[in-house]
């Protein structure tokens, strides 16, 4: 066993002392992004896009299975399309870049860079649905948008993020709505079983859906902290931009209809998720599902050939069952330890001369530290073994948290003292009305996360004014 | 054998006729793009993402191989950055879109959207580059650029397009060098190998170069009518970038450097390549290597059990060696004929009772219409012969255009009667003056496409002035 209070990284702020500081240390230090002297945008680096690509990798098929298709749309929108929906663009303009100038000339409309895509897909659903045979319209695209925010934080909120947007259309408003929670589930089954985070699944409030949407289902998960952090939406329009954008197809009895939409979507905030719910005061701990690198073998005395050579032999042999690393670099093994540590990398393997003359090697978990000597002739069968089981750990430990984390609560007494003392997901019974929501926001600092698909009945009465309940809601602090 | 007459898809402008409106004919009735309401900007639609999608997955994997890794940097560009190297702002300032202003507020300094992102990329590495340990830096992204053009058309000139850009730093000139060799390289590897288009390799004079480098080499196709498109550029910049932007490393033995740096790129333009080096007028004409559907099954008489089984079965046959579509939509075999023919899928199976009967189905191959009989025991290794089979025919017949369009010129007398009468690749010695280029331009109408790689020694004179040659330069039309 390892020294489990050893620590490696000694640059990085303890999430006691400042969680935020110590969310922007990891990011940093793990360089996973820089800052550039575009305001509020991010460079995303090597390690940081490694682990992007492996969430589009695994989404994207996903997405495929369901009978998706990808496109790209044009990233301007110009303004007089994106006021088509009313709500829409009153949720969106006063967040969106406008461009006035193309090289020396003013523009006659300004456009703006896309916020989001629906108007764009709208207008070309419009010129391909013409029959019921034309439907549904499954498609999706993975690109980046911008939205004006004016206090950022790399991967949680920025100006610029990389995303995928889904955009369907349907014959029935039955159709639509499945679509919609499928998409959710997916969302759902994607962090579980390949971020490690177990998420909140339910419908938005009034007041928190997407603009323009009837319905907006999400997926809540739980920070290290307690924080909320809302991690995908898929959204129910119904045929409210059909009928703004005159989209008709004529139905198997030959009438007119409005086809029903749906969009959904996930960002590079996923990656905020998994740094602030893995991560621990030496940096950042990866799942192996989304790990660039899941194994990091260390020569220890690198001057020995017969290290070396071994660390090759082994590495070719895991290179087929894992995404394997040798550094031979010239920097210490204090140091690649250290760097390992920060980076997240689910297992490391110490090889030294000693351990070779017993013919075996160092493994050492990266969450929770333990060393275990294995023997070289089972290298391939333990990775594989630690590497599940360190993906099962992560998901324990922080369904662990997200339980410890959640409260209920049955009158506004017991509330405000959980609020008090505790940050989590908060559940109580709620009359629906959107002055008791603003009273939560305003004197407990709460916003809804949302209606859990879930619910139960704690009691009758709204937590806020007494009156009849009408449902369970979760509150909680959010991103 | 088949009718190789016969024309399935009638709405077709003939290439003959009109290869302009023969070209957007082919874009928009096989369903690569659409219009949109943002003037220049195009939809990609799914068939279209699909061909991006292989061209992707390819080429990625090449730059992984030699070492490359992917980053995002911001979509956007402060003007001072922008400004940094004097010929690059020069040649790019014209032709950006500017942003203004973010929801309500005029921004202080204005941002373009990135024409290309060289001062991004320096902007980075002046922060991350401060030994020869750290290099060379090996970065591409594949992402989307804006560029303000007057005159548009899908794929091959566009306000917006998506490509990838390198961008890499080095310790010497000779590293730099051998990198913009290498991967211009790769870009003619995969042309041939994947496209199934050759194409000529070589480096741009002093007037075509891109702004700020100071070598450009360029891959040239040759499209079936004889123009020439750029299809792929490697650029060498010294280290003018690097002194612009103050990024120095200490190298071995302790002085300070500055690296030297290179940057190419490849677009959505490629399928503008695929489609007019191969296509007929049936439409679109597909290498196997990047074919979204590589077979197409069409049941004849559907109602037929039998049939749809049979058809079921060999879709799961086939469906672990090509990419495969059973199309059992109420369309008619004609209809689903002219279709595949239009998208260019490569090969189709017909099956119907009677074929089934004699345990065989048809094989229609889309390069040459060819009908074959194949036995439904031999189906998989038929398919991979007739594939591959395709693929090469494809290449071969391409590579007769290009040399049957090739001609060499040692007068002006010759010179201008070649390109009265033709058009294609004209080789021709020159003096290496700008002057002369010009002439050729205003005279006769044709750019210089390179300076290939492959010299021949035509004769001592420049073709414009008679002065002493300096080189053989290949002039064209292009795109």
């Amino acid at each position: 066993m390892g020294d489990k209070k050893q620590k490696f990284v000694q640059e990085i702020t303890s999430m006691e002392e400042d969680f935020a500081k110590w969310y922007t240390d990891v990011v940093k230090k793990a360089e996973l992004t820089d800052y550039s002297s575009v305001k509020g945008c991010m460079i995303i680096r090597p390690y940081g896009y490694a682990i992007w690509e492996n969430i589009q990798k695994d989404l994207d098929r996903r997405f495929k299975e369901t009978g998706h298709e990808n496109v790209y749309m044009p990233m301007f929108i110009p303004e007089s399309l994106l006021e088509k929906e009313k709500n829409h663009v009153e949720g969106f303009a006063p967040e969106v870049a406008w461009v006035t100038h193309g090289g020396d000339e003013k523009l006659f409309e300004r456009l703006c860079v896309r916020p989001t895509s629906e108007v764009l897909f709208c207008e070309h659903y419009k010129t391909i649905i013409q029959s019921y045979r034309d439907l549904p319209k499954l498609y999706n695209q993975w690109c980046s948008v911008v939205r004006w925010e004016k206090t950022t934080r790399p991967f949680l909120r920025s100006v610029e993020f990389l995303w995928q947007e889904g955009h369907t259309m349907h014959e029935t408003k039955e159709d639509a709505l499945e679509e919609t929670k499928r998409m959710l589930d997916i969302y759902a089954d994607f962090c579980k079983e390949v971020l490690a985070i177990p998420v909140l699944k339910g419908e938005k409030t009034t007041k928190e859906k997407f603009a323009g949407a009837e319905k907006t289902y999400t997926i809540e998960a739980m920070m290290h902290n307690g924080v909320s952090l809302q991690s995908g939406t898929s959204h129910y329009f119904g045929d409210g931009f059909s009928k703004a954008f005159d989209i008709k197809f004529s139905k198997k009895d030959n009438s007119l209809g409005y086809p029903y939409q749906t969009s959904w979507g996930i960002s590079t905030r996923l990656i905020g998720a998994i740094i602030m719910s893995h991560g621990d005061d030496n940096g950042l701990i990866l799942p192996p599902m989304v790990a660039p690198i899941q194994v990091g073998i260390v020569p220890i005395m690198m001057k020995k050939d017969i290290v070396v050579d071994a660390c090759k032999d082994i590495e070719k042999r895991i290179s087929n069952i894992c995404r394997v690393k040798l550094d031979i670099s010239d920097n210490s093994p204090g140091w690649k330890f250290s760097q390992y540590e920060m980076q997240g990398v689910p297992v490391r393997l110490e090889i030294g001369p000693k351990d070779l003359e017993k013919n075996q090697c160092v493994l050492v978990r990266r969450d929770n530290r333990e060393k275990i000597f294995v023997s070289l002739d089972d290298i391939e069968s333990k990775i594989l073994e630690v590497l599940k089981d360190i993906q099962q750990s992560l998901y324990n430990k922080a369904y662990k948290n997200l339980e410890d984390r959640t409260y209920t609560v049955d009158s506004w007494e017991s509330f405000s003292n959980i609020v008090e003392n505790n940050v989590g997901f908060i559940k109580s019974m709620w009359c629906g009305d959107i002055d008791c929501e603003d009273k939560v926001k305003n004197e407990l600092g709460l916003s809804s996360r949302c209606i859990p698909f879930e619910q139960e009945n704690i009691s009758e009465f709204c937590i806020c004014c007494g009156k009849k309940a009408e449902c369970m809601v979760v509150w909680g602090k959010s991103y």
